[in-house]
């Protein structure tokens, strides 16, 4: 038995938990995009502004990233997670820009038991997160294996 | 006119650019996790030898970003890129190892001109990567807009 609060049996279809905040920085956004995705609207305050995004804006992979680190934070590392084999689709739906705060939630879409490995479960979540206007920006669907109450150490 | 290599109508279907390599070290995969997704099996070499993916093992997300990085180093910069709505799939097929060697390619899968936007064409592309033996560990699947040529500045 695992002390974790978050086990497969936990993940029942149409519950919902609350991603918590977070506030984006113009610092962060240049940082991530320097190493990893250096296209001038994530680097450049009037780049941003001139390009289709209106602003200076987060790579749509440091939006993933800002996303995975509500997730562990809210639920995920307190949990029997063994990791995803990968993600059913993701979209972006409206810029993250500098100075926003997102805020999100994952909903458990659908469950099922391993047919292959007895000691995991696995959980379809459809995540999304939101600016301060309330727009929807990101929406996120996968499904992620965690290991059964039982079977955790 | 654009000066960029890339624009539009230089994604014919089935063309397959190079992506480079990539060495993933240790240092970059905890640098990483320690901000974005801090489970164990991205923090600590015995917690990924440990856990299902056999050894200190970047994370899925972070290996999109490297991904991104390779991109933006072997066309994507020098494109008329006006970025993506999202991403059809993402499969992480293999954990990525500290002390990999990645390369990969990039294939265009299908093209067609906006039919919103008469400056912009829609390129699908799947994209893959590989480790040192030559195993496939990553793939994705996204539509990526560029400007057509003429419409470039």
């Amino acid at each position: 038995m695992t002390s974790k609060r978050w086990a497969f049996e936990d993940f029942v279809e149409g519950r919902s938990i609350d991603l918590g905040a977070k506030d984006v920085t113009a610092a962060e956004i240049i940082e991530f995009a320097s190493e990893f995705d250096a296209q001038p609207m994530h680097l450049d305050e009037a780049a941003g502004k001139a390009s289709l995004l209106g602003g200076l804006s987060a790579s749509g992979w440091h939006t993933c990233a800002m996303f995975m680190r509500l997730m562990c934070d809210s639920f995920l590392l307190d949990s029997t997670s063994q990791g995803a084999p990968g993600v059913d689709h993701i979209k972006w739906k409206k810029p993250v820009i500098a100075g926003d705060r997102l805020t999100g939630r994952t909903t458990v879409v659908a469950t099922r038991a391993s047919k292959s490995r007895p000691t995991i479960g696995l959980v379809t979540l459809r995540s999304e997160l939101f600016n301060q206007h309330g727009e929807a920006v990101f929406e996120l669907e996968n499904t992620v294996m965690f290991l059964k109450r039982e079977a955790a150490a």
